[in-house]
């Protein structure tokens, strides 16, 4: 009998954030698949077998996982944050277009989860309250100046901008040259938002401004959140700000 | 003593979204704040204040809140999916940074929830899985012609575009407007996606293309989601479709 497929968020990491659906989920399945990292945050399970690969290799994993659940196994792939944003469910369905007729037989099912920018937007107060887009910087996944095409209509939309993945070991410098890039459009006050292991131990929030945003050292775990025009920075009793994009374009005079 | 106040994201409807934190702010909070629909959503706790209002009237909501907070009170205000998207969140700042000072003491915390965007994605696969924006089609909050302008660019930049409250009684026609504007940028064969009440007993998802859109009922519950141009369809064995957005430009050519 064939089994099924399940694609877990995990959220940004603590249990505080796993939703109940993906608690169950994880319970329920036979075979866990995933990165190394996610998979070693769960409690092992007797009888559960887990299917542990490195970072990147989506598709191979997406394969391994389909072939798993058309034998007849409860697969659960988990995925960091949400798995819908740029993250394995894209990967899962690109997989079954190319792959065996069987695999669009399966009951594939996507639990969504608690995707890292709104954990690290509700660090810092409402950035993201306003119109927003978000874009990977990764650019082995797509061209450089497609990336700066998008940047640059984003800017000129005046749209919050959320990067996600701005920089590796082999793209130190994407960040950096989204910031040059943006400057064009935007003010050097405008606020940016650096957020590192939301809710972790290790957690980082900073916030920092588009003209002095190049010193803040950014890996491929940050977020960034760049404010719009409207963008506001509210001073806190405690020396501390909150930042928020305002729902109307005109603020009121109250 | 100055009391504390939490925004809280319930997630789309259903417990089974809602996430351990924010379950643990409802059960310590003494008063509960929000929009009727939401409030009456929850278990009614002995001893814990329910203050109902209508929708709209986020500012006064956010005041009253405060208010409550500065008081002593520990008040929860609850929002739909995540606070932070078109929600309460940034209601709260604006009403702190042109209020009295003292509410800049006030331990304001932001609990993150499943917004609707991610649920309804989740249900149709992944369109979400490339670089996407998120337009709040409301007009009410602003000029036409700056969401006229937003979703040109957004369509020059490809990306996958997500619409938050489409319609209400006052502006019925807001999701055909766009739908209208966007076909001057987009193929009629583009995958739009409508979702109303994801997750709860009335739950509507329904895939359509650009070109025949028009006619699929919208309401201020619906979520639109547009493709992108690489956004792909993927039919299943059981007749219905996965819609997914490619993480890379390029699709592979295995």
């Amino acid at each position: 009998m064939i089994g099924t497929l399940s694609i877990v968020g995990l959220g940004p990491g603590p249990a505080r954030w796993l939703t109940p659906e993906a608690s169950e989920a994880l319970c329920a399945a036979t075979d866990i698949v995933g990165y190394a990292t996610y998979v070693g945050r769960m409690a092992e399970r007797p009888g559960q077998v887990r299917h542990v690969s490195d970072n990147g290799a989506e598709i191979e994993r997406a394969r391994h996982a389909l072939s798993l659940a058309v034998s007849g196994r409860q697969v659960v792939i988990v995925s960091g944050g949400d798995p819908g944003i740029f993250a394995m469910a894209a990967a899962v369905f690109e997989a079954i277009e190319t792959g065996p007729e069987i695999w669009r037989a399966l009951d594939v099912k996507v639990v969504p989860g608690i995707t890292a920018m709104l954990a690290a937007a509700a660090r810092m107060g409402a950035p993201l309250g306003s119109d927003f887009c978000v874009i990977n910087l990764s650019d082995n996944l797509k061209p450089w100046p497609l990336i700066e095409k998008r940047l640059a209509l984003a800017a000129e939309a005046d749209f919050v901008i959320v990067l996600y993945n701005p920089a590796s070991r082999a793209r130190p410098d994407q960040a950096k040259n989204a910031f040059a890039h943006l400057r064009k459009y935007r003010a050097a006050t405008t606020p940016v938002i650096f957020a590192a292991a939301i809710g972790r131990e290790d957690e980082q929030v900073a916030l920092s401004c588009l003209g002095e945003a190049d010193p803040v050292p950014v890996d491929m775990r940050t977020l960034i959140i760049i404010g719009s025009s409207a963008t506001r920075i509210v001073p806190r009793a405690n020396g501390a700000y909150w930042v928020y994009s305002p729902r109307k374009t005109e603020r009121p005079a109250c």
